[in-house]
């Protein structure tokens, strides 16, 4: 599995980042969201309902992007397969809200469900184009 | 054309955008980079030994999305499709340059040449999540 490499460490610390996916109509989608990295292991908690859930079920490619907003010419670009499971009693949403100080319980409508959504790298890109 | 909503178009003035291209690997590849709108049209300048270039001569889908650096939970996605032009006068990687205080001709190696890349919208999204 490729690695992050020390330089860019700091950027898995980051608030948001970005997810490149592959909507219906074979364009990239990508939407600003919140993410948790344990170790160099990087996972997203979403709604079922929402269109890029319906477009990893259907293309499991996914880059994630994570921008450092203080020198936006620095980043680092995790290109992967996303990999879903259940979060049934929403313990990985309470993992996500406790990084952030957020309910994502209260984010979601009733009936709704998440899930975890793993990103398994195949490259890494740590890029710095200086400023 | 799907238009810009007044409530982003301050994001047209941002430091970079970020943009998405589908690999040969069939995975959306991001890159940050420099970007010139003029108008509702945002266009690039760009070296044609890079990826993207490649990428989007082989597949003209490209999705542009721009955060808002001081709030990146707002943000400008715009999905289209790739036009691109030679530039062979470097006429356009002039305007480009003079946006940022930049020469685009000295980050070039002998023989190198730019193309003028156009998106052309196809869908827009402009989100504001809150903070």
């Amino acid at each position: 599995m490729p690695a992050i490499p020390d330089s860019h460490r700091d950027l898995l610390d980051a608030q948001v980042a970005t997810l490149a996916t592959i909507g219906p109509d074979a364009r990239p989608q990508l939407t600003a969201l919140w993410f948790l990295a344990e170790g160099d292991t990087v996972r997203l908690s979403l709604n079922t309902t929402r269109q890029k859930v319906h477009n990893l079920r259907a293309n499991s490619a996914a880059t994630l992007f994570i921008l450092d907003l203080a020198n936006p010419y620095r980043y680092l670009e995790i290109r992967g397969d996303a990999h879903l499971e259940p979060d049934p009693d929403l313990a990985f949403a309470d993992r996500v809200g406790a990084k952030y100080g957020a309910d994502l319980r209260q984010m979601d409508r009733p009936g709704e469900s998440r899930v975890v959504v793993t990103i398994e790298p195949n490259r890494i890109h740590a890029v710095d184009m200086g400023a």
